[in-house]
């Protein structure tokens, strides 16, 4: 038995000589019915790894029973990832005008609120899942025919959006600059944390940013909250959205990739998408943060930095986290200085070049950081 | 009688060398007190004119008889002039993370009201605007001093705007990428549209997004609406702010310096700062919009463009803007396409490249706009 | 009567999503035998105005009595148009590692000596001129069947020289950075220098740098000069090419394109390619320069400049081509300084941005220039 | 004892904001008389690891005794050290025209010889060693004075060539991309090869394509063939140059760079500069090429590529060297694809990011190489 894999394209944008930029959209349907995952990888452009990912999820999802459809869109954005910079790809925002290309997504709280109205004590769970879907489809439909046009960051994320608000199952594959594996959790999913095998999970709050997860799931949250006070009963439409972070920007490597696409198996498995229990998440250590403990480390100088603190590795109060050359004192003991950790920490990923100027993200940590059961 | 002109520095940045990174600061104080003045230039790093006109300001201001201090800070931006790519100035925005360099300044409502609630009836003006003037400084000192850092543009931003808090009159000299020249005017400051040489006014409501303007009068105008509301009176604490435009960026152009130069010594001379009653604005032709009816018309396409319709030049609904030429059809009739204007407008930028992609800004217009008299 | 277009695409490059990068070919054919014609625009990625006279050419062509075949090429350089830096297209060079588009094309003299000893004395040019493209052609797909490979530029090159190698005549269309129209022409072609409505000719001799119009020329001009010192007989294989610098990069203009296309009409009427006795050179002004006299004027200086002198503007010696902006000497008379002409001369083309480092080329000029008559 | 370090700064450039650039030359003199050192690093400049192993030399040199002159020049490049394109710095070319940074070095054969012919039969090694060193220090001062001027890379590179020109032993201290150490060396000086801690070695012949290293051995590599030519004998003026490749870009480590500084203390206390017997060469490996063995695998193929041989390490005709993801074929057997070695050979470097275009340098790779005794 072997599940069918169908591709088709979508023009995302238009490029300075006039021709399409295509996307291609991987389609496998199981033969039973059952929730959508959407899947996509790259909106920034040197962040490839997950390509890899959907790859390896591919060639293991065809062998395998499904229930519901799963749609993956590797290489979801095809002008970052062609924007050179020397040996590098600017990858991370529009070279235009310097907008993050995962910002772009849709959501309005008044449309949603406006919604919510409609819905009256009688109508079912899945009902109000089936109507709100629609609705929210339309108005990402609308926001793109925008009369006076949008930006090509917006253009390209609403399109990719109209794919993704169909699923119940969202998972954006990005990577850090030089990064350890970590992933973003809506804090009311917080369960689903233990269901891949990564070992840094940040907790985030019910705030809309800009970025597909929190597009993805700030609507239903907001609408379950709405409904639950109103109606006083709980709501659950079950729909769950991550950003998994796949280690280091730049980098492919088949192996590694594997291991992250058996992680997303045994979370689709979980959820009922794929039929194997022995799909099980690893038994390793998990620790947790809440994202306002998160923090980044700027720094107050510019030079040359050697990155003593490596991503993942547990780092006390004190200790050395990076090393500073001073070009103009090589002969006296202001050669270099050290930069240590406020306080106890896990450097989760570090900028990527030696060379900062002053106000450089040099680190991201995790603070105050708990162990997950 | 000539104004004696001091020099200093104040350090804003360290390069990857480790080497401090200087911006000018030039201060007039007049012989009778008076208001304070900030202008500054440059904070886009290719948008250079206003360099000029605060040379030229400063060669006009030395020989005037002055009534409090102006402060004039050009190339305020030394990160921003001197990333090149390619022949152009990559100015706009960090090319590390895309951060416009315009969008760093500090406000906080929350702590504005904290402010609001310390005046009691009894308080004189004069009072609660030094008071409040103390407030910000630290408040803006708080912020740089954040214990984690602050990324390079925001550190840049917060710098300056020590300086500009000491003001009532805050100018931000800018350029649009081809472009006439227009002006940003606080609503509450609409009046003084007319005291500059400027033919057309964008009139923006009391909102932050992160420029000096905003950050300028946003605060004071919170709090004398506040006030208001709980004294039931009037407030005005005098504090207006502008972004001026002063034509295109990546280009210097001495003589039109001058005029401008002229222009902003009409407003001065309007306030109380410089002492010459011949110093009036001229009976040009100016038109304003409010800042929702200012569009931005991005493509749908990408392609390479002529851009027919010049800025400042009065446009009718279903006239041609732009012309497209379609590499992959010039032997038929699809060769070329029109970009008709879809309501009267006047356009008062272009996009400065004839190549775009698809969501590029094409032209930002005036729409429904209205004469001033 | 009316010519037939016909239009494919060659596969020049793969980006990085692997996707082909095409190039469009329009080839039009006369139903007389004759010359072979081969134009192509944008090598020079923000070089877009060429693109707009390819497009009146075929317009102009298509109704036109033609002998031999013309092969039209815009857009050739499909990498180089869509690498946006900020607003600008960083078109020149391989934003990879620094490469000139314009300098990968195949000359090699030893081979061409190799070709020469083949010819006897017996042989009639036009079977020399034969056998001679065949053996060129096979050279340059050797070298585009490098076993190690080649870089993208000379790749890309390549794959256009394998078209324009059949051509007698052949025209690449440049644009310079703030230019006016101008023309490099070899100088044993120098009486064609008058059968183009472009008021500006540099004579360049038989030296190969990289660039397409010499890689055409080198090889011809050397066999000729070979043949004739071994024959003592004049030899000439009627090939000639030229760079045609079409005004200023970044920029569309279509009426300005046509009279760019009509001087390419009399140019082709004049070679017999295309039938019309009424299209005759116009009067026009013209001087040249020997390539020797082409001057570059570099800054010794980093700073602010307004460009004085226009392209195309008579100067003589001592007046003043800039003026320089000193931000840190705004209230002294250091706050400015002139450069000036250090002979009399003609700008060509200056610097597209007032921002400019020390060692930046800031004009280009013609030095000892004379009249064409 | 210890000996002084002297540091001063010398001006290589000017900014956008009228800005002098500087950078810092530390020198130490022996109190004995003995041979000129100079050593740069950082030319290129995302290359500063050699920075580093400037710091550890001086701390070594310090405490050292010493016969001649050190002369150490760390950031030598100001301007490509501080040219941010995203994270990465975009060091390797100067960012406005694409010119490498190393290129610009002065070599003029004719002016050589005219000095060749100033020699005569009785003149000792030493007088002609002084002589020609004045005639040339002479002859690339005469070349910055260019009445024209000079391009920012060669005015830097002319500035840094004044230095070393006075210097015995020139080290030119970089990094390849993602890269293990290595070492380029004249032929003439190929026994050098061992007096370095260096793996891998190339030969290059006595050809000038404007490196320091060539700038630096050509004149007298050329020169003392010319007189031995003419005279009959042999001729060694004892400079010798080298460019050391010193791991990978982007990265600072300390402790490598430790033993990067022993490695060139070895060589100093070979050539009598550091008197210190104990300082020997390590019995490690060293395989070398000639430069024409010395290959360069570009791409036919643009992708997404996981680079599978490490630099270093010996791949036989036939291994996997890089594996490529192909988007569009995920779904079947196209989805990857692999470049085997054409040969066995040692991988020196590979291109540092996982996305190509067509026509990169995927892997730079010794054949034919022999193991050095």
């Amino acid at each position: 038995m072997s599940v069918q894999v169908h591709k088709d394209y979508i023009v995302v944008a238009q490029n300075a000589s006039g021709r399409n930029m295509h996307v291609p959209v991987y389609r496998l349907r199981g033969n039973q019915p059952g929730p959508t995952v959407y899947i996509q990888s790259s909106i920034h452009g040197a962040e490839v790894q997950g390509n890899v990912v959907i790859y390896h999820l591919i060639g293991m999802l065809k062998s395998r029973s499904l229930c519901g459809e799963i749609i993956l869109v590797p290489n979801c954005n095809p002008v970052g990832t062609n924007i050179k910079a020397g040996e590098y790809t600017l990858g991370r925002f529009d070279p235009v005008n310097g907008t993050n290309w995962n910002r772009g997504y849709f959501y309005d709280p008044q449309r949603l609120l406006a919604f919510a109205e409609t819905v009256n004590v009688q109508e079912s769970d899945e009902s109000i899942k089936q109507r709100f879907r629609n609705y929210w489809r339309q108005a990402i439909e609308d926001k793109l025919a925008a009369p006076w046009g949008l930006g090509l960051a917006q253009q390209l994320n609403l399109q990719l959006q109209k794919l993704a608000v169909e699923a119940d199952y969202v998972l954006d594959l990005h990577n850090g600059p030089v990064s350890t594996r970590h992933i973003y959790i809506p804090e009311y999913a917080s369960q689903s944390a233990t269901l891949f095998n990564i070992p840094h999970c940040i907790f985030i709050p019910n705030q809309f940013a800009g970025a597909l997860d929190e597009a993805t799931f700030c609507p239903w949250w907001t609408l379950s909250d709405n409904l639950q006070q109103r109606f006083d009963r709980p709501f659950n439409f079950s729909v769950e959205a991550f950003t998994l972070e796949m280690g280091s920007q730049e980098v492919i490597e088949f192996d590694a990739g594997k291991e992250d696409a058996v992680s997303i198996m045994t979370y689709l498995a979980a959820k009922g998408v794929v039929m194997d229990q022995q799909l099980k998440p690893l038994p390793i250590s998990r620790v947790a943060v809440r994202l306002s403990q998160y923090k980044t480390l700027f720094t107050s100088f510019g030079g040359m930095v050697e990155y003593c603190a490596k991503p993942g590795q547990r780092v006390t109060s004190g200790e050395v986290l990076a090393r500073v050359l001073n070009i103009d004192e090589l002969d006296n003991e202001r050669a270099t200085h050290e930069i240590t950790a406020p306080c106890d920490l896990i450097p989760i990923l570090h900028f990527p070049s030696a060379s900062v100027l002053s106000g450089t993200q040099l680190y991201k940590v995790f603070t105050e950081f708990e162990q997950l059961t």
